[in-house]
């Protein structure tokens, strides 16, 4: 059975438990603890030199890292991966466009408001963090202004890749209230069968 | 006749450039002139919402951009992408790792020092990019002391994705004399059949 190192709390971890829970992925789930620092630690550094998680260990004991590199391992031969291979790029496109335009942005700005409780050190960032925020915000909305899924016509690891850090950027202080394509496909998503909510608390 | 719309001075333009040269993919080329902000311009939103290139243009019109989307999508079915499923999520791992552990970091130091010439307003952000770029080293150099290539035992795009900015990282202020095996695989790569050099100046 496959194995993943996380913590609930990640969005990029929440992303590979959502993907195995919509395709029904036996699965055992190692916790590790990201706000003590555990993905600091030299042990887990043997895991993934990059020191971070999720990561997903094979029956073989092969080790895969990246949230979005193992959302395409998983999802490949499912509907959460189109057939054509424009589409799949387009997949690709997306999750590279969270990876570098969005995460950064809106997954920063909520470590710094939800968990470190926006320490006035770290206000300037935090501010410079909402700017980017809204550009990727504004970028998905026009997308989705015309769209019911991201590529296609049906759900893709592209829709789950950005919806985890999307469904909770208010609490990194981006109010949804003026994306209403946004929220639509938020609440698509979350009528998908086999949907799990994100973790609130540490497990 | 694809057509691709970047400047040759950007890494991620020339990731594009590097592939097509290996494969010897006729195309036509767009320059589009980064330092000027020629990408910021609404004309150029309507290519890219996203304000960024590398954007490819398909003889259909349709366009995709994200330089590492852009590169699965060029090398899909040749020996730069590889046959196993495992070994295609490894090419991803990578190039997840380069847009969010190595491109922030020793291409935007690249940028303060080469194009800004290291403004003392900017020195402390250029400081905090030399410790994550050598992070991101660092991780590529554990890999690269047991294996010729990043995935498998020949040259894939993963390469290309993380040679881009590697091979330059010294214009970021980055030494690459401790890192000998990241040396002796920039020479691999410099070897390679149909192999072009990065423009030194806009192209």
């Amino acid at each position: 059975m496959v194995r993943v190192y996380g913590d609930g709390l990640s969005g990029n971890c929440y992303k590979v438990k959502l993907l195995m829970a919509l395709l029904d992925i036996e699965h055992q789930w190692t916790h590790v603890d990201i706000l003590s620092g555990e993905t600091k630690s030299d042990d887990f550094a043997r895991l993934n030199a990059n020191r971070k998680i999720p990561v997903l260990q094979l029956d073989s004991g092969e080790i895969l890292t990246e949230s979005n590199a193992i959302l395409n391992y998983l999802a490949e031969g499912t509907s959460f991966s189109p057939d054509s291979s424009l589409a799949r790029a387009r997949v690709l496109e997306w999750q590279f466009f969270e990876q570098y335009s969005h995460e950064p942005f809106i997954a920063v700005a909520r470590y710094i408001k939800r968990y470190l409780g926006l320490p006035e050190e770290r206000r300037a960032d935090y501010e410079a963090k909402q700017v980017g925020g809204h550009k990727a915000l504004a970028v998905m909305e026009q997308k989705l202004a015309d769209a019911e899924y991201l590529v296609g016509e049906a759900p893709t690891i592209a829709d789950i890749s950005l919806y985890a850090y999307t469904h909770v950027a208010h609490e990194g202080g981006f109010d949804l209230a003026p994306y209403a394509s946004i929220r639509a496909w938020i609440a698509r998503i979350e009528a998908l069968p086999g949907y799990v909510a994100m973790a609130s608390s540490g497990s």
